[in-house]
């Protein structure tokens, strides 16, 4: 019996960096989804096929008691995933995996959501009933595994999907009540590593402690109201936090001229407000369009060169699909 | 005997927009300068002549008692200077004002400049011993005048000249030690209404008031340490608060697509800094650029469709000119 889980990717609405430091963030998923199919093995071995190994013409194989996060990058996300599940339940059987996902991500994409579908398609293969948050803390220490470091802020919307206003590597996690988020996402073309931009701002953050631990900490401050505007659809207010945000994280180094471009111009055609969604450095940024002016910031995202990404928000969470098939 | 006054236009350096809430700004004198020159009248009368009357071939004639800032548009800081004279001296004389300035002012001009000059020149005409503190209240006064309102920065750099520490509304001016600043100055050929973009950030801080106390404050925090910074020529500090206030501008909604563009093209080109002059919306940005970076980031700024002007900073302030005509 083949196992089908699928878990969303994200885009950061408020507290980008931020969240680094622990300070509350607002994200949402999205409708990009990646999804993991688990079949077991008799044997005590882990077979791994991704998007790139297919493409490679291989399939990896490991010891079940061998898999590890640092073992490829190609799987590491996957293994780490299994790694945590293994050690967790005292697993005993192998697995064979399968992992999809979107060829065009636009940054929104997350390995979150990789080893997010892949927990809990091995879980349920495993008849293991797992609630969220111990799903969020499997996935979250998988991630913690690869990467050495994050917020988890992806993982919160990988696992819980919809909006999420998260607080300090899990501390809090609430997700927000659905609601339409009135949003157009406008891809730069580009992107530099997350890693290099996050490492600049604690740099700066070095050299500029008190000014950094004012602005980060402002930036926290933003997310609480901000999910408040949310509750209340006070879009003014939200658009007028996103673009003081904005500037905080053009202060922060990681603005680019692209996103500039796709910003100004969205505010030009009506946007109430409009910032970079996460690290910044390329990637996506996003504007408040309400219904009235939803058409023109489209269109102007698109005659500054970006790519309009008409992708729905408040996306579900990690969850089972039912169109599995029969082993 | 004609008596002659100039005065120097002025680049905001630290604390723009946040000047106008009373918080430490740093400003320094450029060498744009404004002259007025005065001629002792027998009649009770004032007669100005500025370029554009002169363009308009008419000289115009007002009862020195009638002398006020509201009567017109062109001669209203004249006027005003004037009438802060004759006030507090009980000026009984009349005068011939002509006043001369440069045709391209980048936005770096100075409405206080020419009520500088005018003041001066006509001191000096009257025999009147004025020190700088008395000539910066009296211009202060009348650009205050004219305007109802303004922090009286660009007031400090026409009258003290230099690099101008300015808190207040003048509550404290201190006219730093000379020194070299490492600047490149950008034109970016456009420029709004000042008054509406300080209209703007005050609008955005009513609807934000925490948020833009905060930013305000430390706007006026970093001009304390620039001023430091540039004591001890500290640059790679004095660039990185350049880079996180013009964020914090740009959170505003003052920055510009064209003043961004000339940012990050000085930015990329080595300038250890970067950011708007003044209010915004177009004018000025500056660059900080050692001597190593000053022609690959001059030469950045003029690909980006920027023009480098090439005006000395650190200016004298008022001064009397050697170079007056006798009667």
């Amino acid at each position: 019996m083949k196992i089908t889980a699928s878990a969303p990717g994200k885009l950061v609405l408020f507290g980008d960096h931020a969240a680094v430091y622990g300070k509350p963030c607002l994200v949402t998923a999205v409708d990009l989804r990646f999804s993991t199919t688990v079949e077991p093995l008799d044997e005590p071995v882990v077979e791994i096929s991704t998007p790139q190994l297919r493409e490679q013409g291989e399939t990896y194989r490991v010891q079940r008691d061998a898999v590890s996060a640092r073992n490829r990058r190609e799987t590491a996300f996957v293994e780490a995933a299994l790694r945590q599940l293994i050690d967790r339940y005292k697993v005993t059987s192998g697995f064979h995996v399968d992992t999809e996902g979107p060829q065009v991500t636009f940054g929104l994409g997350s390995s979150s959501a990789i080893a997010a579908a892949t927990l809990v398609a091995a879980a349920q293969q495993l008849k293991l009933e797992i609630d969220k948050r111990e799903i969020f803390d499997l996935v979250y220490a998988a991630v913690l595994d690869v990467q050495g470091t994050g917020s988890g802020v992806d993982v919160a919307a990988a696992v819980y999907g919809g909006t999420v206003y998260y607080v300090n590597r899990g501390d809090m996690i609430e997700r927000l009540p659905d609601s339409h988020l009135p949003i157009v996402i406008g891809y730069s073309g580009s992107k530099v590593s997350t890693t290099n931009l996050i490492g600049d701002v604690a740099r700066l953050r070095d050299r500029q402690p008190d000014f950094m631990h004012t602005l980060l900490h402002m930036l926290g401050d933003m997310s609480v109201q901000a999910r408040d505007h949310i509750l209340h659809e006070n879009w003014q207010a939200f658009g007028d936090l996103m673009n003081i945000h904005q500037g905080i994280l053009d202060g922060f180094g990681v603005n680019t001229l692209q996103l500039a471009r796709l910003i100004f111009a969205a505010r030009e055609a009506g946007a109430t407000g409009a910032k970079i969604s996460g690290a910044g450095g390329g990637d996506c940024m996003f504007a408040l369009a309400v219904e009235s002016t939803r058409s023109s910031v489209t269109e102007a995202i698109q005659q500054a060169d970006g790519t309009p990404v008409d992708i729905a928000t408040g996306a579900d969470g990690v969850r089972l699909e039912t169109t599995s098939h029969k082993a």
